[in-house]
């Protein structure tokens, strides 16, 4: 049998096993700037790296939407590697709010049905485009946008970004869902502070 | 006289004259992903380090602040460098409105007077503090975040930046100050349409 | 209406019109290390960063296989965000040969039919995975990976890459499309001369 | 009350509780290539992101300078945001010695008095101002520079640095505050032993 | 003696000791996506920082040479500074069997003797050079490549990393030293199903 | 013959020619932030990737040292690939003086002779240590270090660093070797004016 040192050196050049390729999310320990440690390299299997299955869900809450991820917490092997992906699906007058992600791009690919998407630069121009079947858009990072469902039946999306662990932000939620100050919210968007109250009740807010 | 060759290889050791302790930018050239070129050695003075002053500016707007920025383009030393700074003023009753920067995370510098600072986080934790003299805040990257004058005098911050040409994105101006139709922003943030047409007009938006 | 000094000193902060939320690429424009430069800022208009629209392609190829890439080249307001998209169409018995892609890791999205997808680490270990509708599989940076059809008709598959413009090594295209001295690749494979003659012939090469 | 799935699925994509936003330094745990590990997200509060205050402080050194830091030790919810912030304060005739910062750019803002800052390029070019309340000036990574109070009056300055936990070298300590060979000192710096030893003594070195 | 508060606040500017200029690997750590964790200050000698000695090794393998490796194994001061450096050894008609690195560039430092080194662009151009005593190449990150002893008695090269702790992945090895379905194999290179099942005796692999 | 058209896709998907897998620097173009251009993909041979070759230089300077570099300079494919080599002979007496890299850690690797090598750490502890031929040694980036000849005759090294086109900064050169004002020079440093007079004297500087 062939004898290959070279390959044997680069291997045991640690002084322990170590999985250098990848490094598999250990789910339950300390997360630190650069994502999660690594698990034990003798522990990982195909099954790091893949997921069963991004499917529709329930959209039976108010924005009529549901949200399917495949994120590091679905597939470790995601840790480190700069993308994830999720499934959207939205019902009839289904859509996703406005939002951001701070940490992530976002490129959207339909899967089913007609979507409307559209994001805001910082410098406020309107990026807005109606999408169908096999088209694909991309929202810069950072920025708001929102989707909207302009079919007259149901509309799927997968969602891909460029972070293994992505975070949103929601405007409503962030004025509306928590107990910030009704008057700092009123100071700060120059929303009346009816509407505000309004939103905060909807939104479970107080304050 | 001494006679070095160690650094004379070290300046030579590309083709023609070429800086490279730091990349002043060329704000004339087309920016690339990773910011301006770098303008000619030959023209680098001290001065494209420098820059003079920050001061209050001009607080008669709706929202009583002045921004007076050392970005990129005041000072193109800050090329690559990850830094820069604003002083921002705020007259009685002045706030910066709710915002996000989308490249850049902010630190809050108090120089005179009282603010009241807050930040939300994506999982809806309310992050606020009042400020005075010398206190100092962290806003991270990409998130929510106001600033209100809590003085009954003039107050006045240092914001530090994270990028050396940081971008703003106004909630208000995003919703309310362009032309993205009225009906898709009730739909996708479920402000009442009266609310929103009335900040469209206060905005200068349309639609 | 309202007067907002806050944002306006963001926009003017430098000296001409600069887009900086995003870096739409300037495809007839050098490319740097970094990617392509970035467009003049009047010229980005929402049709930069959609694409319409993945379709299966031509499966009449040796592999039978077809991709329809949405990379910068299609949509070049990915310059920069570290994202790009393609579909893949198998017909029966259609496979990706054995590759590498040196600048990006791959997220692989099943849409119909059957993949078995597998990957060898540097250690030598495999990780193979039959997938169906809606699975994900993903495969770390540089690594060596394929994918065959498993189904009895045809597959479908997005593939998600972390870089905006991926490239990708073919094995058999490198050892024998090329004018690459088959003496040497007998040295550095292994394989009987015979064998490399018979795929340089094959794959189009020389030597 | 309004349903939102969308917010909710982000938030519990992981498998444990998880921040995202951002990594609050546990400062007590061991540190990695890219900072501290994080705190864990129960125990985060606005305190971590804030400090009180940034003061003028004992300069009754050789120097005749202070410095109070706001680095990661004092705000842990800068771990991994790439800023950080101190104020000096000179006496008169007060100086910071020739230093470098290995790991970070520094931006400097003059609070009160008069100071020359000045930096030297690789390439051996001076770059020298005199700065006043409200200028500011860059000094790249990695290069000499010092600080001199030019008025005849106490001098503040707030210093801001890309990193969190900055570091600095000073010439004076790094070459006669410690126990390396006189001699060494000598050959690569052809300063004479006199001097050396003289310095040696006052700085505390030995050897 | 001279007294330096400047130097002391940036030292003691975190609750405890830290070493900020570097972070030696504690290899008996977890490691994280940026490297091994930090060893304790205390414990750091210049001794983490050496490696005594690159030597030629046992070349009496099948492609007849040898590696000695000064990785972060050998050196854990190499961890987080994106540097490593091997010895390789060819005996007469050693060869370095075709292979990709996924993580590192390399450039080739000839010490002794001649080399014939190529590697294959993902566009698929064939860069061959045979370099002598003093001769330098560089293979880019994740492309293909080779080395052939090109002189009549040894050879001698150092490898250099752009990785303290690289990994590689030789074809052979990937596709005939382990338990992959031959028929995967034949299918996705279109090698016979012959030359795969001698190559998988040689390599010890199966399947 | 084979026809392949996934690989085709790859190589087609931008609108022009693009090298991908590299950016050989156009060393005529204007440098940014992440360093060259990229030479036009047609001109691009092996002999950008390669140099002939390292070899002793004159060492009759007040140093005795010679320096041959390959950087980006020399080799226009390092161009963004985090890598540079050059050659170091020192003569009987030889040194290089105290200096910093403040964009590389440095790898030396003995070649010939003996070498003392040290560093000091910006906490100030020493790191010296006496190297023989295949040692290795390792300079964190932007510390203050320094080589001396420890043998009777010459000895030589190879200097690996992080960095394409490095720079270095001579403590001695800063300090005296420009107009930088005698007098700033002795508040920052403490030498006596004597000295700094003899040695601005020595290194041409002025003031």
């Amino acid at each position: 049998m062939i004898h290959i040192l070279f390959l044997f050196v680069f291997l045991s050049s640690t002084s322990h096993a170590a999985i250098r390729d990848f490094c598999v999310a250990d789910l339950n320990a300390t997360q630190t700037v650069s994502g999660y440690p690594c698990k034990s390299p003798e522990t990982v299997t195909v099954n790091d790296f893949a997921f069963s299955s991004l499917k529709a869900g329930n959209t039976t809450n108010t924005f009529k939407n549901s949200l399917s991820p495949a994120f590091v917490g679905q597939i470790p092997g995601l840790n480190g590697l700069g993308l994830s992906v999720a499934r959207v699906d939205l019902d009839v007058e289904g859509v996703i709010p406005f939002h951001t992600h701070a940490d992530a791009s976002e490129l959207i690919v339909v899967l089913e049905g007609v979507i409307t998407a559209g994001f805001i630069s910082s410098d406020n121009k309107v990026f807005v485009k109606t999408l169908t079947r096999g088209d694909v858009m991309v929202v810069p990072q950072g920025l708001l946008h929102f989707q909207i469902n302009a079919s007259k039946g149901k509309s799927t999306v997968y969602l891909i970004f460029s972070d293994p662990n992505p975070v949103a932000q929601l405007v409503d939620v962030a004025l509306f869902g928590n107990n910030l100050n009704s008057n700092f919210v009123a100071k700060t968007t120059l929303l009346d502070l009816d509407q505000i109250k309004k939103l905060k009740t909807a939104f479970g807010g107080s304050g």
